[in-house]
Parts: C-alpha cells; structure tokens; sequence
C-alpha cells in the first residue's frame, strides 16, 4: 500500500481542517527519522491552485486525474466547494477508495456531501447536526440513526467530523493510521486543545 | 492606511497558526458584504511557493522585495524558519512596522524571534515560555519582568502567543483589528475552542 495521505481540496476550502492532521504527520517523533510512515500530498480538480477560505493558494500535487490509483488514506477537507457543481467529481473517487477499504476522513460540509452521496448509510457517523446531515442528503441519506453527536466519529475505515472538530478529527484518523502511540496522539491532541497555558501554568 | 493583513511565511511555517485569523478575515458577517473590511496577503521571502510544515505549498503575494510600504497589520506566523538565516531578513520589516505603529502578530517561534531581536523590550508580552524567550533573546532580550504566562496577550499594538494559541492570537488581532464586535468575535473563538458539541449539546 502507498503511504501518500490525500487531501481533496476544492475551492474555498476549510484551512483549518486539514492544518492539525497534516503537521502530525509531517512531524511527529517518527517523520522526523527517515522514512516518514507517511507522505502529505494535495488533490485539486486540476492542477490550478486552490484557494482556502481565507485566501491562501495552495498548489496541488495532483489533480483528479493524475491522482495514483492507490495511498493510504482519502481525506475530505471541509469548505464551501461542497455546495457546488465541482463536488460532484469526488463521488467516484470515494465510491473507488469505499472499494479499496481505504480510510475515508470527511469533515464539516464534505461529511455532508458524504450524506448527500449514502456514503454514511452503513457507519456510524457524525457532521455539521443531523439537520445539516437530513437538509443535504435528502432521500439520500437513510441513516439518521446511525448519527452520533459527537465531534468526530470513527466507524471501521471511515472518520467524520464536524468543523469546529479539526483537533478530534486529526486524533481520530492519527490513531486509525497509527501514525504513533495513543500516548503521543493524545498528547498532540491536548497540548493543543487545552493549550500550553493551562497544561503547564507555572513558567 | 491600507487594508491588507500581511502574513509573514517562511519555508516550513506552521499552518494552524494563520487559518483562525485569515478565516474570520474572509469570512465574517462583514466580509461577506461588498467591500471587505481587510484583505488577506501572504509575504514570503521570494515569489517561490513557501511550504508549511505539513507539506502544503503556498503561493505568495508579495515577496519581501515587492510587498507594501503600507498595510493594516504585519502577522509573523511560527515555524522552523524562525531559527535560520532567512529570518534576518524580517528585522527590517518589523522595524519598519514598529516604526509606523502598525498593529505586528508574532506567535510561537515568531515571538522568539522578536526577543531575539528585542523587540519585546518594552511592551508586556508572551510567547513559547519564558525560557524559550531567554534562550533565543539571550543578551538582545531584557524584559522577563514584561512575560506574561497567557495564551496570548496583546499590548498596545503589538500581539504575541505561543503555538497552542492559534485561536487566542487570531482572537486577540480580530479585536485590536475590529474586524467585528467582541461578542461576534468571541463566538468566533468559543464555537472553535470549546466545539460545536459542546456549545449545543443537544441535536
């Protein structure tokens, strides 16, 4: 199995939702030693830089087309391209990554865009509330009762979030890549969560 | 005095620190009205992409050669750059700021920094512990007595915080900034930090 970690950015993506997952991968104990255990890469619809939110142009790696066949995981960042006409590409890049049982991240409106799609008909699973879930998916979406409130859910390869939850999303699929100890993982989690103040008051 | 937020990348800078505070900038209730209050501009040492730490490649908007003379605020985002060379290059630019009391955001490695160059000397401030201050300041930074051991802290126009305070400093130059209300603001920062579960228990 590759080792890539595919992020799928559309236009006015989330930066905040892919920036935790992203780091702990690229730094943690065991990035820092040769070989990484895993490799960060963009996915855009072409290969034209993409805009975050707030403005900031990424350039991708690989466009929908170039992307490789196989990797370690498919993460959908969150934003407001969801909503619009270029999402539609992404169904049968998950519909091909469900095949393979590759890990699946989607958080804030790509979870939803995952309801929309019955890609959360057979996991547990979480995202922006259950009426964002419901407005989105439509008669799509057949498994209110498999929605948790929660931050983020994990169910077999498939992690979902909601946008304020970049932190547990991160931990989520951190520990389901094993990408280091559940020690280290909650660590990251909380040192960044609670902050350095409150972890260590005295200076 | 013009509108644009100069944010301050240098090669491996850490992304989560500079996504809270761009993405209320583009996206406030404000901003989603003609004309924005502040536009969002990366500063980089060239035209090159400058990669984050998670391996994301940006494209800035200025380099430090062809960036403003005048801006609303100048945003130094942390990293692994701060402890090279290439750093040098920011003196300048930060005395320039200083010198025409621009509102100057300094978090992590980047308020290390700014000791180092004793820039902290006369206003309160904070960053990545007191000792991490001593130890990059060494004789250039003399004001222990001016840290304050907060996740942020703001004085007069100059903003600093240490790495787990990404959503304390974007909340602290979104005030000084008045991008919005301090009660919208400080939803902002509460929907982020505590997590929309949390805030809405029931769904």
């Amino acid at each position: 199995m590759s080792n890539e970690i595919l992020y799928v950015l559309l236009p006015d993506y989330a930066g905040h939702e892919a920036v935790y997952l992203s780091q702990a991968i690229a730094s943690d104990d065991h990035a820092l030693k040769a070989p990484p255990m895993y490799i960060n890469k963009v996915v855009a619809p072409t290969m034209d830089p993409v805009r975050s939110i707030g403005g900031f142009r990424t350039i991708p790696d690989y466009s929908f087309e170039t992307m490789p066949e196989d990797y370690a995981a498919l993460v959908l960042i969150g934003g407001f391209g969801w909503s619009t006409d270029i999402a539609e590409q992404v169904v049968p890049l998950v519909k091909r990554a469900m095949a393979k049982g590759r890990i699946i991240g989607a958080i804030c409106n790509a979870a939803s865009f995952m309801a929309r799609h019955g890609f959360l008909n057979a996991v547990s699973h979480t995202g922006n509330g259950l009426e964002q879930l419901q407005l989105w998916g439509e008669e799509h979406y057949t498994n209110a009762g498999g929605y948790v409130h929660a931050q983020a859910v994990t169910d077999r390869n498939i992690v979902t979030a909601n946008g304020s939850a970049t932190l547990e999303f991160a931990k989520a699929l951190l520990l389901l890549l094993r990408n280091d100890t559940p020690e280290r993982i909650d660590m990251y989690y909380q040192f960044n969560k609670e902050g350095f103040c409150a972890l260590f008051p005295q200076n």
